[in-house]
């Protein structure tokens, strides 16, 4: 049951490209509020951003044997997506395998468990958003699979779609909707700038939004 | 059940000032160690701090139709402080309702909840405590409250009430109690800044605080 | 059953000072993988390293009367390793107790419950590495021991025991094995050094660590 | 700042009487879905349930000296209501101190803490609602408070309020509310009754609350 | 983007009922350690089991008019399992959606989120497996979506598949799958009742499973 | 560095059987409040007791290769110790081990981590106390150690150590301690008997522990 799918299709770079401008929450709004994982991925410095596509690993518990696999799997402008079999905490990945990944133009790493060598992937701006922090390492000893369909965070991905990621977390966008949520997020921030403006000025969102009314439909009561 | 109450007193913005040079650990021993807030509430940037008076909310699990409603009870130098009715983690807050909030002089947020945009909070230096960081959004169909009395991550909070928070936490000075607090975290701290000179210079807790003898009398063996 | 062992030997000086270049990740691998505490023990800020040798604290929940008891006992290049004997998050250390162990050398704490004033320890640079931050008190009541073997974050610690911590965790080293653990972290260094570079430039890790042979051996099927 | 506060009225016995035949939920939604504590919270053995009213004691992280003062300001139809000042797990409470309550007449325990002897409270069939079983003693070193208002697991909870305690959970019913949420409870129950006959004989809920229409307003699909 | 698929296929009862003599350990073997869901998925009474076809719910948090909708498209056989779109604890089910539920032939209920009223779902032998339990009651405002793919306690589910469970938790059998992991179940089964008699009377597993020599082979020393 | 010791002295069966009588919470009282393990370990049924002598194991994460091992070195009146070396919740442990265990006259398990076909070992009343109960399997590539010391949810254990579980957790009992805390906790069981019927004939704690003046002089207040 253990395979390596080859050859993948990625959704487009272009399409990807037109996400760099939107954070995670514009791009979870604008798919209709799917997509987005489990809010224990954090990332592993503050101004971590990334936008990939997404080449997927299913391991099993401590052991990261098939990361290794995974790499020669990558190509300029992928993120690797991590999900252990059954959770585990410990540390997948640290800097050796994160040089190999930025050589071959890979942009970060999701992993539903841990990593280690903060310090020094902080250093070198490679971006993780992971579980755990841990300098407990892995064996490598069992097969997994790399571009399966797999659960991360609550989330299902399949290889080739986009990942965007930063602080406020991670969201995945099925290769399918790419064009669709990239224009959707393009519309609505557009609209947040005006709203910004307006709202720096003074306005209040009560009329912005004309609220009073259907907040008084709804029975609120004002009492001095 | 649902009102919004206008007009609140709040705690003088002088009585406010002066707990400016005090940090939470302080206050919360000045009044007696009451009024800390759960240790789950953190600081969305180190090195945030704040002092400003409470106005509450009391809204529905992933429902923030109410902090529109609060935004127009806020002046300057309140802390918004909002506690949904059941545990929640979704982002109810994000950049917009900050710049809404900003324009009224309003110094930051606590919030037993999640919030979002947390790049452009931090870069708009705009302090926010809370229990957890989502993209995801929330709804606006139910009603909650505004400024009555609230408990938030385990603490009575009434509106005017003042707040103190810094990267260690969160602490409600109650209204009635601020200038006595203020006073007692003044003697505090004075008292402070001697003690941190004398161990500077390699004096002994034991000593300085006269712990040898009562340590004896409870049993303390030394052993080489 | 309190008492205070004074005059206890520690890893010498030279031996701690040898694993300064060494993260924890590498240390806990150059000896076999053991002495990794907790996950839940996170630094203070980010960045925090040190690298000294163990006195031991044993104390009750909310309790911090041996502290200052300990601090007498503490010389240059110690490091202070605390345990409550029942799970417990309050404050028990803060400013004015890191102020008295700086003036006598000691290189940091690691705490298996809260601290606070944590900016200032930031700005003093004085590492922590806890369990939680609460600026709630403590108590000086009750007694403990100094210097006994204790189990900090899931690990025994004997008085004068290594220990190294850095962003990736806390590993302590026995004092035995201390001579031992450096020589087998400069090895393991230097070999990752020059692996780090072949990577870099592009060499696949599957080679690098000749993993296709026992990779099919174990089945992995490769599917366009 | 510690105080017993003797001859505190109480919610009227029959009054209280009148809530056994409710459960937890029925009461929490009966009083407008507020003062239900956090689902933390859990019974010590299946099945337990209670009606009482309150006598509360606030009290310091691992010290229950406050638990023998509180005995003595117990009578029949009281249930001890206790919260740390601090988070905090172990077992403040055991089969002596259960002994000495029935003995009064208290109907049980709801404590955010640990408590023990959980084998014995079982057989002797005295419920309690806690937060952790440990069976970490406590000191009696430091004084708290009895019967003033208190934070329960997120709840503000008055000495002389009635708290309700079912597998379910636990809710508290103020004082001033209790008439009032007994006869919304009956009215509620009387029409479950009557609900849950036509559902036992195959009536859609659909049907029942006519939903159908706003469901189709709301916008939603039925596809083969 | 809210739909009911109705007319779902679902694995034939008969395949269903091939699996009522297997644990829910005994079946995640039998299909290659697949499917299992997170361990917070616990039932509310000890020795809890069900065999059945999942009819699946997506819908919002602390919301729970899908329900409602759902029990319509449930017969005879079906489990309903449910994942709210962000995490949440509170009470969506209770009584009489159980009550409506049995009424159609409906095993049992797999909710990552809260039920109340555990009590009266106990003495109806209504088997549920959920996250929490909580009196804390829902909205009915936003739609969901019934009988589409779900990702639910990290487990991927699509309409039709076969759910088992038990004390030790959940595990999906994939439709298509159903039939094979029945057989390997079966096969799987038997040999352990054979183990379990030679293990019973004294035989060593090191022996049975012939486990002497590759445990040498791989370095284990005995020392006395 | 993996090894088996054999030959491990234990505890004599007389001292064991001296604690028989006594609970966890008393035991552990009796030796000074040492050796309680961390309250996640807990009971997988109500009602669960054993005491024995510790056979310890040590093991990698999500791999029990090393239970197979340890079988063969234990006898009657053993009880099974287990930690992995890093945290993990999957199933060790099921109802084949235990049979082979009790097939030699091993009392039960205690586990810091997971276990599975908890309803059979209910039925066979083998007691197990674990941090998790999950479905999920184990490999069995890597080894581990049998009769080292461990450290198993926070206690330092030596193989032949005692060790008393109940409803309330586990205790150990080092070897060397075992007589005289058998001995204290006579002595304290004895006390608790008259305690309990003072007690329960209305005698107040207050009296009978001679707590007034000491709270006087605490500075207790009481206010009608």
């Amino acid at each position: 049951m253990s395979v390596v799918i080859t050859g993948t299709p990625r959704v487009p770079l272009e399409t990807a490209r037109a996400f760099t401008p939107y954070g995670v929450a514009t791009v979870h709004e604008a798919q209709g509020r799917t997509g987005l994982l489990a809010s224990c991925m954090r990332p592993i410095y503050p101004g971590a951003k990334l936008v990939g596509t997404a080449v997927t690993v299913s391991l099993p518990p401590a052991d990261n044997w098939m990361l290794h696999v995974a790499v020669e799997q990558c190509r300029e402008g992928d993120v690797l997506v991590v999900a252990p079999t059954s959770p585990c905490d410990v540390g997948y990945f640290g800097d050796l395998l994160a040089t190999s990944l930025a050589s071959r133009g890979v942009v970060g790493l999701i992993i539903e468990a841990g990593v280690r060598d903060v310090s020094t992937l902080s250093e070198m701006k490679f971006p993780v958003w992971s579980k755990a922090v841990s300098a407990q390492g892995t064996v490598k000893e069992t097969l997994g699979s790399v571009n399966i369909a797999i659960v991360c965070a609550g989330q299902f991905i399949h290889p080739g779609d986009l990942i965007v990621a930063d602080d406020d977390g991670v969201v995945v966008v099925p290769a399918a909707w790419a064009a669709k949520t990239a224009e959707a997020a393009k519309a609505r921030e557009a609209n947040e700038g005006e709203k910004r403006e307006k709202l720096a000025s003074g306005a209040l969102g009560l009329d912005m939004y004309k609220m009073r009314e259907p907040l008084a439909k709804a029975g609120l009561k004002y009492v001095d």
